[in-house]
């Protein structure tokens, strides 16, 4: 249920209503926006309160029900676009946010080398794997903590942010203390347990689309985080679904930026290299990303890619990342972007 | 990497193989077959080790590398098929093993007459949902402990065993003081946290195959439990996978019961329900799994389907539920097995 | 729209209904049940038809709408399962119909042994391509006329009834000259061109589901043929669809039997060989197939399938075939069903 | 078998090269670069024919063996991009070629305010359905022959090219009376008796890739065209795969863009409208595909889509297109073409 303030109501009014909701035994979800307040009333069972109850307060306009499984992360909650601000990085703004760096950090060299190429092509963030999910338990696993101290030294010597995968409940307050943005991968888009668990950390998180997530069970798993936070932290990440084509390694679902960035408020970012599995394809669905309106994109590079430790396939070398960053800014600033 | 004892090999020689194993700072683990003791090598980069260095070793037969990412669920690592027991229940026996229960357990009456008419139809284990995993943060989410112990307890009554999900690392511990069968659901199938956990408990795990997983990513999947455990102790479930066909909720792939009853050793059962989303179709996909060579189905039943909390669009009512046992028990004696 | 008939309706008040359709420029389909007439209304923009104008005319019970974008295929249009005879098989009543045979027609020998092991196994229908759809164009395109005439002559001399595909309008009238079953593959579902000059043969169709076509598009394309016949003539053939699993060609969707029995009264087969892609499944998938409900099966087998000219990885041999043959008729039994 | 000839190679030795090959009972394909001259060795079981005796003909590079199911589509077969030339566009040029008009052609006022609109948005082609392919054999199948002199009628007023759907083999010859480029829809892509016989009319071909066409299929079903054909003749069009996603009507396989061009040297577009099945999805998804890589795209508009006989959801009103159109121009600026 969505109460939508009037443009003149007052603090009082606006107290009044959450005071009901409290009453009724549910939570209170405030969205400020530019001219007026909405409020969510969150909790299972809100279909059962009468819409009355609500509309006798003075300085409701209306009041009306979601049909839509997910409220928090939706337009009818929060109709202007979300503004994700990390240090002096506005994810969801007119800015077009390079993110980039290694699938896994191998090394201080690597990590380093990696970190100087991302700020020099003008990226804001570095990515780098700490802990891996992988699919074999008999693959590489990422350095873990050493990882990730590796990672926040490189990324504070060239000035970036930092973004690093948070793989168990467990492990969010450590991953938390190096890292700028917290990344939930694919595989755990469904895993409501850690959903619930990473505001601990009061940190913004990076959510990948599940292979097989439908967008709305995906703007669902933004709302399980967004429930438990007290302003919208959610940046989505689209990095392609499984289907019957083996040319890829997924299908870059392009059309999830426009349709996610319609339905919900939050920015929405693509993964070009997951998507691809192939270095070959990275550059063309990096370019299609920023003119289907992404908010950024976060891509795998290495310095030597047939060395990786993982992933080695769909890393793209220094010298063409560097060439796509430069086709990058060209297309951002066709579409009225800056980077 | 995978080492194939001689028939005759004796046990200081299978001792001496472990020991090498050891010293390499790689882990051990047998499977004792009828005839021969097969021992892997499991950790990560056993690829870089040489086969000689255990050819060497008196009573190995052969030394071979596994190509496939999975290892211990392989039927290379274990050629006979493998047989759970739990209780007096065997599954991937001779055995057609009937589950069967409410998607949530609500409350006691409904429980105990689920239970009754699941002992009725000749099952063996009540399937019931207390934790629950739901797309959506606003929806029922089960009653948790109370749950547990409404279903402990109808199972008792009725000389039954309990199958239940867990959907956390933290709550393991609980859920398996009162369940016998520890289910991991499809979403949370590559939440290896959650797989390499679950083992603390010593109890066998239903394991079912996430929407986009395909067979070989099911299969590493259990690898990640039966890496921490002494005995095979995985259950596949099959339940469906994300397709475009809209008919059905998810389109049960049930080649998936001969393709992995012919990679793995492990039983392999099938939850009609979920895949359908309807209990129209709830039957003929039962019928299909025994006839197809499934060790079991798992099925949702409900006193009164339209009054159910979740899922009451694919439970079958106590009177469908009765004739579809009935059935199922005609197709399972024309294959060969009993129920 | 659909005229449902009183169940006392004489021939006068049918025919009166007919002439006002006739009248008002559209056509005609009439559905004789046990106890009432249902007449279709075909053409385009019968939206735009007042029910009243039926309503109005003796015996006329009651006019609805058709929502569903497929009529004559609808259980709504025709109640009845629909029984197709051909020569002395019934498709779509008690017996479950065993249709078996090579991939491609390739020479005397390899037809004649083929027919002689589907009539010992208790088949009644030889299948074998004559014209062959290859994905590629340098593939082995069929014996075409020639196959065709060994096609009939090991059929006649077996006793067995022939369907063999006919991939294009030009060849029609040749195909239907020596089959008594004509295929339409899943390449050319929606071939209208090809769905509407089938009828010209006046022979009952196979039609395969397209490996993306949606249950209500194969509905559809059946309409196309159903239209055009003076009787029910079509078959539908689920053979698997495209989906990201590997493991096998297609995946079966076995739901597609119940589903389309469901909304459809025409008869449903399957064909688990194409479906598999690899002979190793094709049992389990046969079997799953007749126990959830469908009414017969068409398999690939092969005097030699390692030197099959097409296919021969999913062909069964002639001594699996028959155990399979076996092991059906017990499942069949067990179903209700005679073999 | 492709042959690469020397670039010193005389006609002469090119000749004797074909000579053999006819002599073999095969067909020669030559495609003539511009510093050598390759010529394919067309027809079935080519494989059996030794490589030596091509090797030993004067003026042969090497003989090798494709292991792909397509040939002449193939980068292999012809390393330079091909350039299709329909009057004054050249398709796969430096130009990035704007096609669109409606779904169907409804009338005379409808396609000459769809032509006036496309030429001042600098586009070249105008599209428009004259035979229509229905999912529902009751849906509206377009005006036909009158549909096609419409569209001849508004292309000649403003200077644009036709490009419409055929169908079928019988109008094949109708159709091409009035078109430049003749489509071959998604339906029919492995329509295989169409294929062949499009050839007949000697103009170049939109080949739409099958929703479930994997990218492999898609090139073979190019190779039955360019089988029949002297030059290459083939435009390729990516419009959109089934999948499990809802939220579109289909999933627009933006990699298929630089895969298809990886993998062959023919022309690819996009269809965007198809594949969103709603306008307010095909600007990004077109802006995509310029980024993409795409050497032009197709898109739906209409006067009113609100009145459309067909697919009104997913066309773009004139001014959304005016607007896309000028978007579409500074992102091909900025990856290097001109529209």
């Amino acid at each position: 249920m969505i109460i939508t303030m009037d443009k003149t109501a007052s603090q009082n009014e606006i107290s009044a209503v959450i005071e009901k909701i409290n009453e009724l035994g549910f939570e209170p979800h405030l969205s400020q926006g530019k001219v007026r307040t909405i409020i969510g009333v969150m909790g299972v069972n809100t279909g059962k309160v009468k819409t009355e109850i609500f509309e006798a307060i003075p300085g409701v306009e209306k009041v009306s029900r979601l049909e839509k499984p997910y409220k928090l992360a939706s337009r009818d909650f929060k109709s202007d676009n979300t503004t994700i601000r990390v240090g002096e990085v506005e994810v969801g703004s007119k800015d077009f946010v390079l993110m980039a760096g290694p699938c896994s950090v191998e090394g201080e060299h690597q990590i380093l080398s990696c970190a100087e190429v991302v700020r020099v092509a003008g990226g804001r963030v570095l990515r780098g794997g700490a802990f891996k999910p992988r699919t074999s338990p008999y693959s590489f696993r990422g350095l873990k903590e050493k990882g990730l101290q590796l990672l926040r030294k490189a990324a504070d010597q060239f000035s970036l942010l930092v973004v690093t995968e948070v793989m168990s409940v467990g492990s969010i307050k450590l991953v938390a203390e190096y890292a700028d943005i917290l990344q939930i991968g694919a595989r755990n888009m469904q895993n409501y347990d850690l959903l619930e668990a990473v505001n601990s950390c009061k940190k913004p998180v990076l959510l990948k689309r599940g292979p097989s997530a439908e967008i709305e069970e995906w703007l669902c798993a933004a709302d399980y985080i967004l429930n438990g936070s007290e302003f919208p932290n959610v940046i989505l990440c689209e990095r392609g679904i499984k289907t019957f084509e083996r040319a890829t390694r997924y299908t870059l679902d392009i059309a999830a930026v426009p349709v996610a960035k319609r339905l919900s408020h939050l920015p929405v970012i693509v993964d070009p290299s997951h998507a691809a599995g192939d270095f070959h394809y990275v550059p063309a669905l990096a370019k299609a990303a920023v003119a289907a309106g992404a908010d950024g994109i976060i891509v795998e590079i290495h310095p030597d890619p047939t060395r990786a430790f993982s992933d080695g396939a769909q890393s793209l070398t220094f010298s063409d990342f560097a060439r796509l960053a430069k086709e990058l800014k060209l297309i951002a600033s066709a579409v009225g972007r800056s980077m």
